[in-house]
């Protein structure tokens, strides 16, 4: 997909209903406007590569959040990649490639203000920027060591540890000198988990029971448990907190489609009998410390000591599609969508 | 009930069987001893009064827990002041007045090594110490101030707020000048909670919907909450936290007589959007503090800003009665059992 054979139009994709239970792919309309023009001042982005999460699910609700819900008929929104192709903004050039919320569309028109979007580092490409140094890789730095906290010799616990952020969380866990294992779905992801990412225990949910599993691997108990879905797994875990446990609360993939819901975790009491804590945090609170977390992850990975995997569609008409496969557990790694081939 | 009554002999209550489900006067038998002799280089200890707490159902059940449990056969743990009767121990004189885990039993003789009681300061009453000074009030200061760490002005919601524990978390949050809404059963505690402890508000789970009164109490969400009792009230605060909010487990009392655990708080995510974070404790961690603790709590009290209740019952023979007490919500402040009158 060039991006010649889009010029002239932009694809759009628009939230066209609020979804009732599991998102579907008729939540969406895919509508074709002009390329806008950039305002006076501003610039013009083509979009290369679109990224995917569970949390986007949570701002198709109309409900109060940690951001506003998107609005009927509005540009899903989304993370992604692209390139400037047009610019009269000081500090964006055409050429340069820069990473933000734009949006399920081909092009974004951004105002000459201070920028939504930031230049992607020197030699970065968007596979890199999205699959380990963007808000994933982020996500997992902050929120393992500033709320976990694991210290050398514990035993961290991670689910959705195949999942662009639990790898990576997983993956500081062992950097940081912890027994680290993991919770996926399915044998090739444990299978990954084991020999690329370097853990030393992986337990398949779908094959195995994660209770008896976790006895068996974490005979003093957790320490540490990243969570990435809730539900039954987090009552796993919960069950088996070593004292002074720090649980994070990344998200909850398990529930995000849910349309009452389910009930909590059973087994929070054990907080008390632990002395241990249970909590939650946003990544773009973290917005002034990104580059400490870009500058960290970008010298492990190129120490080699930091491995991450990316799922790579094609095309922006599959963009609902391809969000979907985040909920069957489909993608291995982040999963991206390529929309135009760079370098343009 | 004078001392000589009983005296020549030891009632004791042991435990007779594990609960299951709600516990019952008949998991308790009734034993008479001779009076024991105290160890070589100890002392013996004629207990005055009882003091009850819902934590105490957790220590029947033989399951691991932050303290073993009690063993079948076993005389009944419990708080309690007493007054040394017979000693040898160069640290206890007859006549003194010490208070720790003496058990459901008339009489406890303690051997000469470190004794597990601790003398009353000089001036305190029985119910003064297990009514504010005691493990209760103990309880309240390190949980509010350690973990909740309220600030001026902030908005701190306390349940069980009639409760031993919970009206002395409330009225600290009151000093630390908080805006302070108490949760408690029935009209009459609630008319406790705004006439002698001073908070702000107080809320009738019997006969209100905690939801939208907490919602109309608390229109800028609740930064601290204080939970005694967990079920369906701490999913109504988890509902209305603020930002970064504090949620201190200190226990869960509509939960101790469950046969199986019913579910936990639905809405646990909402740690997640809020940044908040749910924590537990047990206060014997504290025990190097407890000092600095009754010191302050002892200062309040003579400076009038704290106010406590005790709601007496009569009779060691009496002791499993007083102790389902608890959960029917029937005692206004902290429940104890006058044994003995003191002093002896």
């Amino acid at each position: 997909m060039s991006a010649s054979k889009s010029a002239g139009r932009n694809r759009q994709w628009r939230l066209a209903a609020r979804p009732v239970g599991m998102v579907q792919e008729s939540d969406f309309e895919l509508r074709e406007e002009p390329v806008p023009a950039p305002p006076a001042g501003g610039f013009l982005v083509r979009n290369l590569m679109l990224a995917f999460d569970p949390a986007m699910r949570a701002w198709m609700e109309d409900r109060p959040s940690y951001i506003p819900p998107v609005a009927l008929g509005e540009v899903m929104r989304g993370s992604s990649v692209g390139q400037v192709v047009a610019s009269e903004h000081p500090g964006f050039g055409v050429g340069d490639l820069v990473q933000g919320l734009l949006g399920w569309q081909d092009y974004a028109a951004l105002g000459p203000g201070a920028p939504l979007v930031s230049k992607l580092p020197k030699g970065t490409s968007p596979r890199e920027a999205l699959g380990v140094l963007g808000t994933t890789g982020v996500t997992a730095y902050f929120g393992l060591l500033d709320l976990g906290r694991p210290r050398a010799g514990e035993t961290v616990v991670v689910s959705g540890a195949a999942g662009a952020t639990g790898s990576v969380a997983a993956q500081i866990a062992k950097i940081e000198g912890c027994r680290v294992v993991g919770i996926a779905g399915g044998p090739a992801k444990c299978a990954w988990l084991l020999e690329e990412a370097g853990l030393d225990a992986a337990i398949d949910y779908k094959g195995e029971d994660v209770g008896q599993r976790l006895g068996e691997l974490c005979p003093k108990g957790i320490d540490v448990y990243f969570d990435n879905v809730g539900g039954p797994i987090l009552d796993a875990v919960l069950a088996r907190i070593a004292l002074r446990a720090r649980v994070v609360l990344c998200g909850g993939i398990s529930r995000y489609n849910e349309e009452r819901p389910s009930p909590g975790p059973a087994n929070y009491l054990n907080l008390v009998i632990q002395r241990a804590r249970m909590e939650g945090f946003i990544v773009l609170d973290y917005a002034p410390r990104f580059g400490e977390a870009v500058a960290r992850l970008a010298q492990w990975l190129a120490e080699g000591r930091l491995v991450y995997r990316v799922d790579v569609e094609q095309g922006l008409e599959h963009a609902p599609r391809t969000f979907l496969r985040l909920f069957r557990g489909e993608n291995l790694g982040r999963q991206l969508l390529e929309i135009a081939a760079p370098p343009l």
